[in-house]
């Protein structure tokens, strides 16, 4: 999406035909750079340090390290090895060793001398295949957003409140619970987006504030806490959030708060949407609540806040006491109950073993 | 309560008999600051920048200004310009104007030169009032600890989740939604607290947690989106909260985000208390939902973080991009069927116009 007027994707390859730049998130809000990567080494300390975060945008970094390192090296050995060595950075990315896995399994089979090619043009692929997903979410998602705007009076925009950054920094572009909302500015739709903070780490203010400043859309940074409060005062007509793993049955695992947020919408009668991608369906878990394990982070997460000083320098300070213990959940679980409707590339379901068999029926057939 | 092993109150007349010290509350939990004041234009300095907060600390703190004020110059047009002064401090506290009221209709009619032993009489009388209003709201709430303590294996720590501070430090001593908790440490029942750090002011990572530390109780800082995780798991046993204002039909407004903790104890069904002296109930006032007008502060209390850098400096950090606007609705309204039981000094009753005319019955008659 935008940057300051001009288009961005978050990772892309160079004019050369091999160096990758991509958008070292590290910094946002507060400084917008690129970074150009020439090594596998470099495309691991992107992932682990967290240059690059989200499931798609880290499977197609892992892709392009697997790239850089055939064109240095086409052996069997070299393709274990970058496997692994990129595997390592964050072993629990289940996309990040989808992306490697596919890699592996497309370039074992050919010959040496073709593989770099072979396999920058399937990491371009991956990429582009990302976007014409989000493009498809985004597609759906804007049949609610045009249905909500059809009963507002001229000119009153659609308040859209949305949680953590599942945004087009999270992806190659459009993001996931953004692309409905980029989709509705294409089309003139007026709308307004109430931004979640998002603490402990404040990706809503870091991430999805400067996201909607770029693209120009009209937008309100929040604490988590007021959420409840503005769908009490009939000022938010739906919610749009993302997901990191959504069961069979329909729960939504996602950043710490969205239950709360969900809670609210369903005692409101506020629409509560998910957006999703369906290789983040988990068809082997049913109850979320009683299954899903949640991490449990650092509690520097908690105790320390990042941000830029009154001087320009970004830095850390310290909100409690030296000595006070934090606790660091870092997702909860919605009920599938507490969902209107999960907005897939497929079309919009119900939050339902049913609904979700319906769109997908060779998945739901082979987990059950 | 105890800081650093010794007890301490919010205010105190010192052994000179006039002067006051007062903690200075803006630098906690950083630093524990005891400010000596001796004038009115010290009083006045110390609600207005709010060394002290709370509605029944500065109505004490209030009422020592005129105190003072009586011992410099006792004349009726004195006393008249010492309620005008502090009166403008904060306008719209209206335990603040009661306690200016109450002192002005006391001194009033005495001759001028007993006012000023008379002033710090009274003055010493509405703090030791506030400490045993809040002495009574913990006993009663101790009732409830003590009932689920005894569900509990033993040594098993009762788990109670809390918003924002309506500890000691916004009151003389024990605090509203703390006295409870208190009296539970001092009879020896193991208790854990929850402690919402309260974005945006932070109250609860700022004096909560430090007030919990200060005085020995176990606790945790949490992000205020945890909590209906934790109550999901089965982690919180019951919330207690404090009230700004609480309506003839028990609705309760609170510090921005109660309302939430209360959507999600319900949907869990944890207990859900609200601590709360009879001079906050707001007699007038029936649906707080549609009749309370919620006030929006200034957007740098979401936009810009306190704390302590690594050099130990206590600074500002800016979390989102320097042009992002906020919204910042300082309080929400929690309906009164998300209550379980409003604790205050005459006892715990359901949140209904019912349940609080049986308790002042005095007060809903001259309501109705």
């Amino acid at each position: 999406m935008k940057v300051e007027g001009k288009h961005f994707r978050t990772i892309w390859v160079n004019e050369d035909g091999w160096s990758v730049d991509l958008i070292d998130q590290r910094w946002l809000p507060h400084e917008f750079r690129v970074e150009t990567v020439r090594t596998v080494a470099g495309i691991a300390t992107a992932i682990c340090d967290m240059w690059v975060r989200g499931a798609p945008l880290i499977g197609v970094a892992a892709a392009y390290g697997v790239a850089m390192r055939m064109r240095e090296d086409p052996c069997d050995a070299a393709l274990d090895a970058v496997w692994e060595e990129l595997h390592a950075t964050r072993p629990t990315a289940i996309n990040l060793r989808w992306a490697l896995d596919e890699m592996r399994n497309l370039l074992r089979p050919l010959p040496p001398g073709e593989r770099a090619a072979a396999a920058y043009r399937r990491a371009a692929e991956i990429a582009d295949e990302d976007v014409e997903l989000n493009r498809s979410i985004g597609r759906h998602g804007l049949n609610i957003i045009r249905r909500i705007a059809r009963g507002k009076k001229p000119g009153e925009p659609v308040n859209i409140l949305t949680h953590c950054n599942a945004g087009w920094l999270a992806t190659v572009d459009y993001g996931t619970a953004t692309a409905p909302i980029y989709l509705a500015v294409e089309e003139g739709i007026p709308v307004h987006v109430y931004v979640d903070e998002t603490r402990p780490r404040n990706q809503g203010a870091h991430l999805t504030a400067w996201e909607m400043a770029g693209h120009g859309v009209p937008h309100t940074l929040i604490v988590d806490n007021a959420g409840g409060h503005l769908m009490q005062r009939g000022k938010v007509d739906m919610v749009i959030v993302g997901t990191d793993r959504t069961t069979a049955q329909g729960d939504v695992c996602n950043k710490i708060g969205t239950y709360l947020k969900a809670l609210a919408a369903h005692d409101n009668g506020v629409p509560f949407y998910v957006a999703l991608p369906s290789p983040t369906i988990d068809w082997t878990v049913r109850d979320g609540v009683k299954e899903i394990p949640i991490e449990e982070r650092s509690e520097d997460e908690v105790s320390l806040v990042w941000g830029r000083d009154t001087e320009g320098r970004i830095r850390q300070v310290r909100i409690a006491p030296q000595t006070t213990p934090a606790g660091n959940p870092a997702f909860d679980v919605t009920p599938a109950r507490l969902v209107t409707g999960l907005i897939t590339e497929r079309g919009v379901t119900e939050a339902s073993a049913e609904g979700l068999a319906k769109l997908f029926p060779e998945r739901a057939r082979t987990a059950a």
